[in-house]
């Protein structure tokens, strides 16, 4: 399955959202992660113009929106579920990292539907909510502060969702088309590249061949961590040149 | 250093942000991942009620709040910045996804401050902001909506900053430390060997400034990746002061 085939086997659900704004917060973080399957149960007030004006260009997530009356009419036919839960519960699923648990989403996103089921923004998932989901997901906060907006806290676990879609990919397609029309030195050019530096220095009276001391190999060090390309090579050798040429070092 | 101590470390830094309620937006993100240092450059409308309605209990990142009038004062003093940009760019620094550049940025902050530096709304980071960065992030998104709200990214990339601060206290996973003389040169050091280098360049004539074409972002870019630590750049300032010296160009 194509990343965006297990991101469309995922359900955002939201439970009793009280502000329409949050659900249009909620709809472009899901779609700007490639989610587009938005589950509202008994949402106070929707649809509504205020949503529409947060989700900006996600209005298709709103208008695709899925109204239900309870949770387990959300989540029906899913194979797994993760509950957002700040606290853990004596009965609930057993609390896990956004990374662990999403993780094991995606996993099952291969076999099925799944979902990430997120509470009214006061008083977050009841407990009886909570017992119907599959499993407790809670994203580490600050212990003194904690109040992580109904928005924001989509977006990371939708964060999460896509990371691990892609994973064993590169997330960041266009860097590396990016980085197939920048043509990495070849080990010659750098040696030159060193060979020509050291000619420099010597004729400035920076190094001194008799005296070596570890000069050379941190120069090599750094220019190894830059990873040189090609083009790179030509404007420091240029640099040198003109030096060359400028005291009278020049070869020509 | 304990993860506290790591994220306190962390400057997030917004670039002309247009709307006060997404201030209010990042400081609150902020504040959930322990993040507390707030350095607005030429904010439209700062400070402002709808900042402090969206921070909710992050007024006091808003209070603390630093207001500057360009990003090279944001970014005085640190060792490491992240510019976020959606795109690559042609000459800017090479992007990386977020948890290879946040694990990064982490490192760093043990040695001193750190930056994650986001643009404006509407047009994100100029090509000359990005260029003050020492690296871009780019978070991976939907091709087809990318248009992550300006808070949710602050979000994203917190989080992102918290979990790897967290990482270090699982003893599976050793915070990684550097040998103790490989200090990360700082933003005004890395200043200081641009000027340096410009100087030199100017005066070999292989830099004339009335026609700067690209090569000043192209050295940017360079020696970004590099990732110059303080005793690299002693080096490099020593072959070009030697040059000087070499050429009558010196100071002394």
């Amino acid at each position: 399955m194509t990343p965006p085939d297990l991101l469309a086997r995922i359900r955002v659900v939201l439970c009793r959202p009280s502000h329409p704004g949050n659900i249009g917060a909620a709809a472009r973080a899901m779609k700007t992660m490639g989610l587009h399957r938005l589950v509202l149960v008994s949402p106070k007030r929707f649809p509504d113009e205020e949503a529409d004006t947060r989700a900006t260009g996600a209005i298709d997530v709103l208008q695709n929106a899925l109204v239900v009356a309870c949770l387990p009419e959300a989540l029906a036919g899913t194979v797994l579920s993760l509950g957002l839960s700040a606290r853990a519960r004596e009965l609930g699923p057993a609390p896990r990292g956004p990374r662990e648990a999403v993780d094991a989403l995606l996993a099952a996103a291969r076999e099925g539907d799944v979902a990430l089921v997120f509470g009214n923004e006061t008083v977050g998932l009841t407990n009886d909510e909570l017992q119907h989901c599959s499993a407790q997901v809670t994203i580490p906060t600050n212990p003194a502060f904690s109040s992580l907006n109904l928005g924001a806290a989509v977006q990371v676990l939708c964060y999460e969702c896509r990371m691990a879609a892609m994973a064993g990919e590169n997330p960041l397609q266009p860097a590396r088309e990016r980085a197939s029309d920048l043509q990495l030195a070849s080990h010659d050019e750098i040696e030159g590249l060193h060979a020509h530096l050291e000619t420099v220095m010597t004729a400035s009276g920076f190094f001194n061949p008799r005296q070596p001391g570890r000069l050379l190999p941190k120069l090599r060090r750094l220019f190894g961590k830059a990873q040189l390309e090609k083009d790179e090579i030509n404007i420091l050798r240029g640099i040198l040149a003109a030096t060359q040429q400028n005291t009278g070092h020049g070869k020509r």
